[in-house]
C-alpha cells in the first residue's frame, strides 16, 4: 500500500534540490511580490484522508483555476444552454488569444481560456445581482469559509493592466457576445480571479469533482455525476492552454493551472491534489508544479489512462 | 450487473430506428461505394468476454484508427526521441490543415493529425526495410491474422486523389521533417490506411492499450504501461481532429475515429469497443458511432471522468 | 480636349439609371439614417478648375477617409519616427482585423487600417493638447472653414457600440503600442472619423497631395513633395482594405474610401476627385462610387499606370 | 536636363562604396554558386535612348520576374476570365506561403505569388500544346533573340529541392485550381523561372508596359493601354511580397523583383529600369537592387506619385 504522506514528502525533497526554473506572472504587479521559492503540496483522498507538505496551508491567488469553479456555478444555474455561447474545444492557441474569436464569429473554444470564461462571467452577471458574493457563497459551500476570499488588491492590479483581457472582452461584445457592459463584466472577472486560496482550500474545494464526493459542506449534492464527467472531460482537454496535450501526456489527470502558479488536478475516482509554486513555464504553467505532479502520478501508477 | 450483449443491441436497435444522417467519405473513389447502412458495435471486455452485434464481422477501412498503431509500433521501436519531430497538443484545426506547420516550421502538433502521421511513416520507413510488410505483421501480432490486410485498390484509389496529402507531406519535407523520398512515404501511408478490419479485430487489436492486457498474441508485453498511459492521453486529446474535446465531452473515453467511418474506444481498466457505421458528421466522424458510444458510457456509467 | 464637366455629368447620369446595390453602414445608428440614394462627384483640376455634379456640395460623414488627414499632421510633425510604430503594407485582412497583431505583436501592418488610425491618434494625442481642435485647424488650413466640423453626435453613436475598435485599442495598449489612456485615444479617434465634409470639400483638402499644388489656405508647402509622393503610395497600397488591389486594378489611382460613403482619390500630377454614394459593396466601400471612379480614369485615360 | 548615363554610374559607384550585405538565395543550388558582388543598372527611355553601367549585359536567372510575362502571356491569351482563378490583391504574406490559400480554398490572392503563378503555368499548359517553347516565342518577341533562353540546369537544380512549390501546386490541385497533372505544371514552372536575361534584355523586355511603346519586336500592338495598366497595378501593390507597400513607399514604381537577385521597375509614361545585385534581404528582395531604386527615383524626382 502507498504511503501518500512520504510519497509527496519525497516528491518536495526531490524537487526541492533541483534547480527553480521559469518566470513569475510579472505582468500582475501584485503578483510580482510573491516569494519565488513557495512550495506546497496538498493531497485528499475520496475516503478523507488528507497529506499535505511545504508550504500547503499558505494561501495565494488562485487566478485561472477559478474559472473551473465559475464554468461549475454557471453550468449548474443554467444547464446545457451555456454552450450555445462557449465550445468544448482545445484552441490549441495561448491562453490570451484574440485570433481564433476572428474566426469563430465570437464563440470562444472553450470555457477555461480567458475569452470563455469571460463568457461565463457574462453569464453570471445576467443571472445573479451580485455575482461575486453569489460566486464566494458558492466557493464557500464546497470548501468551507476558512478566510476563503477575494484579494481585492490584486483584482485592481490586474484590472489597472489587463489590456488585453479588456480587449477580448470588447471583441466579444462586437460579436454580441456579451450581454452586459463590458466593464462590469470585467470587474467580476478580475475579482473572481483574485479569489485566494491554499493547496489545502484547493483539494477540498474541488472535490466535488471526485465520484462519490459530489457534495457540498450542507451535505448536498452539487452536480450529477454526468456534469462532473464533462468538466472533467474539459479540464483534460483545455485545462492548461497550448500546454494541455502535454499535461495529458506527463501527468494523465483532469485539471487546471493559474497564472499565481498553483494547479489542482484529480483522479475522479481517487482523490484531488493540489500544487503551488509560483514560478512558471513558457506556456504558463508552473514548473515545479507540473513536475511534482508527473512524478505523483508515475510512482503511484494513477494516471486516468 | 450490466448485460453487456443486452446494452449493446438496445443500443444498436434504437439508433437504427432513428434517421441515419451525414455524408460517406466519396473523396475516396473507393469508399464512396460502401453501402451507409452498414453498423456493427463490438465490445471486448479486459476479462476476455466478448460481445457483438449488427456488422460487427464485417471489415471495413479503417483509415486514421490505423494512425495509432504506426504511432505504437513507431514508438516501441523508436522511443521518446519520436516527439522532437512531432507534438502531443491537440490542434484545433481541421485534419488536414497545412496552416500550423506553417506556425510551427514543419513539426505538426500531434502525430494523430495527418500531418503527424506522415512524419511517423517516414520513421518507419526509415527504420524498416518494407514498412508496409513490417506494419502488417505489427498488426497482426496483436489481433490475430484472421485476413486481416491492407486492400490495396483503397490505398490506390485514395493515392490517386489524395492531393492534399502529397501536399502536406512534400510541406513537411520543405522544413526537412522527411527524410526520405516523399513519394515513398506516401505510398505507406496510403497502404497503411487500407488496413481493412472489422469491428471485431480492431477492438482485439486495441486491447494493449487496456491495462494488464498488455500482451500480444506470443503472450508478450507489447510496449510499457507508461507508454499506453500517453498513447491513451493522446488519443484523447487528438483522437478526434477538430471534435476531440467534443467527443471527450460527450464520451469520455480515448479513442479513435477513421473517414471509414469506424471508431474505436476504450477504458484503460474495463474494456475497448469498436464501432462503425459510414455516414460522417460535419468534423469527419461517424455519425452513428458517437451516437453509440455516447448511449455506452452513458448507460454503463463508465467514461474515465 | 476633355469635357470635364460633360464627362461626370454623363458618368453620374448612366449610374443613376442602374440599380444601387450595397449596404449602408447600419453598424453606427446615425449614419443608418442616411438617404442611400444620394449621390456626388466633384472635380478639382490642378490648375484650379473645378466641375461638380449631383450632391457634390452636401456635406456627409467623411468616417475612415480622415485617416488620411490624421496620417499628414502627423508625418508633418513627428516625421519619420512614426514608422516605428505602423508599417507601411497592404494587410490583406479586413479593415478592422485583429489577427495580424497577434502575429506581428502589435505593430499595425499601416496607418490606414483601424489598428493603425489608433496609433497614429495616440501619436497625436501625445503631441498635443487639444487634438482634435488641433486636427480641426489643420483640416481648415487646407480646405477652407466653410462649416466643416466634427458631428458630435456621430462620434457618440460611434462610440456607443464601436466594441471592435474600442477592443483594438487596449489590444495595441496591451503591446505597448499605446501611449496615452485608451479612452482618450478612442474618443479622439471618433470625434475625427465624425468628420463632414463634401465631395467639393475633400476633393479641395485633398489638393496638397497633386503637385505643384502642395499649399494651406495661408499659401504655405504644406508637407515636401518626398512626403506626398509616401502618402500617394501608401493610399494606393493600403487605402481600400481588403479591395485596394482591386481598387488599383479597375481604377488606377491612389484613393480613400470611407463607410460614409465616400471615396476621394487624385491623380498626383493632374487632379483631384471625390465621389459619395452611401450604398457599400461587401468590403465596405461605395458601390456607386467604385463604379463612378472606374468609368472616369477610363473615360479619361488617366490612371497613374 | 537629367544626365541619365551620370546618374546611374554615379548611384553605381555609391553603392559599391557601402557594405553589400543580405544571403544569396542559397537554397537552389545552381544559384548559391553566382558571384555575390555582380552589380548591373540598365535603363532604357520611352524615346528609345538607353543606359547602362556595371554588369548591365551580364544574363542572370530572372525567376519570379518572369511571373510578369507568364501573366502578360495568359491575359493576352485568355482575357479577364483569368480572374476567376486567381484574384489582384497584395497577400500580406511571404511568397510561398500556403495559409492565405486555406482561408480563400484554393483561390490565390494574386498571379504574383507562387501559388498564383502556378495557376498561371497551369492555365498556359491547358492553351498551349508546347508551353515551355510558345513562352520562350512570347519573350523573344518582346527582347529579340540575343540568346534569353532558359538555364535548364537551373530549373533541374530548382525542381529537385523545390518541396514547397510541390507542396503548392498539390494543395491547388485538392481545390480542383490546377486542371492538368501537377507535375506537368510544375516543370513548365521551373523551366519559365529559370529564364536567363540581362539587366538590358529586361528592361527592353517590359518596355510593353511604358506608354506608347506597346509594341513586339515586329510593331505590333502586344496588350491593349488597358490590360498594361492593370498589369502596372498588379506589380505596384504585389510585385514585392510582402515588402510590396515597402517599395511603393520608398520607390514609388511598379515593379518586381526576383530571387536571382533581379529587378525591374518602370514609370508607365517614362522608362524601364532594371537593376540586379544577388545578396537579398529578410524579405527575398534584392539589397542593392532596392537601393539603387529608391536613389534613382528620388534624384530623378519620377516616382508615379
Amino acid at each position: 500500500m502507498v504511503d501518500y504522506q512520504k510519497t509527496i514528502e519525497e516528491i518536495h525533497e526531490s524537487i526541492l534540490r533541483e534547480e527553480n526554473k521559469g518566470e513569475i506572472a510579472s505582468y500582475i504587479p501584485e503578483l510580482a511580490q510573491v516569494n519565488p521559492e513557495k512550495f506546497g503540496i496538498h493531497l485528499l483522498m475520496a475516503n478523507g484522508k488528507s497529506y499535505g507538505t511545504g508550504d500547503s496551508k499558505t494561501k495565494f491567488s488562485i487566478q485561472s483555476i477559478s474559472k473551473v469553479l465559475s464554468l461549475t456555478l454557471a453550468y449548474k444555474s443554467e444547464g446545457d444552454s451555456i454552450w450555445k455561447r462557449v465550445g468544448v474545444e482545445p484552441s490549441g492557441n495561448p491562453y490570451n488569444s484574440l485570433v481564433q474569436l476572428e474566426d469563430h464569429k465570437g464563440k470562444p473554444r472553450n470555457p477555461l481560456i480567458n475569452a470563455g470564461a469571460l463568457v461565463i462571467c457574462d453569464i453570471l452577471v445576467s443571472k445573479f445581482k451580485d455575482p461575486a458574493k453569489e460566486f464566494l457563497d458558492f466557493v464557500h459551500s464546497i470548501c468551507s469559509k476558512d478566510n476563503v476570499g477575494y484579494d481585492m488588491s490584486v483584482a485592481k492590479s490586474e484590472k489597472s493592466v489587463g489590456y488585453r483581457n479588456i480587449a477580448l472582452c470588447y471583441y466579444l461584445k462586437s460579436f454580441d457576445n456579451i450581454e452586459n457592459d463590458p466593464e462590469e463584466v470585467l470587474d467580476f472577472y478580475f475579482t473572481m480571479c483574485s479569489l485566494e486560496m491554499s493547496c489545502e482550500n484547493l483539494s477540498r474545494a474541488f472535490m466535488f469533482l471526485v465520484k462519490d464526493s459530489f457534495k457540498t459542506t450542507n451535505n448536498e449534492q452539487l452536480i450529477s455525476p454526468k456534469k462532473a464527467d464533462r468538466i472533467n472531460a474539459i479540464m483534460q482537454t483545455c485545462g492548461f492552454y497550448d500546454e494541455s496535450g502535454e499535461f495529458a501526456f506527463m501527468v494523465g489527470l483532469p485539471g487546471k493551472s493559474g497564472v499565481g502558479g498553483g494547479i489542482v488536478a484529480l483522479h475522479p475516482e481517487k482523490y484531488c491534489i493540489a500544487v503551488w509554486s509560483p514560478l512558471l513555464n513558457k506556456k504558463g504553467n508552473s514548473y515545479r508544479g507540473m513536475k511534482a505532479l508527473q512524478q505523483f502520478t508515475t510512482k503511484t501508477e494513477s494516471t486516468i489512462f
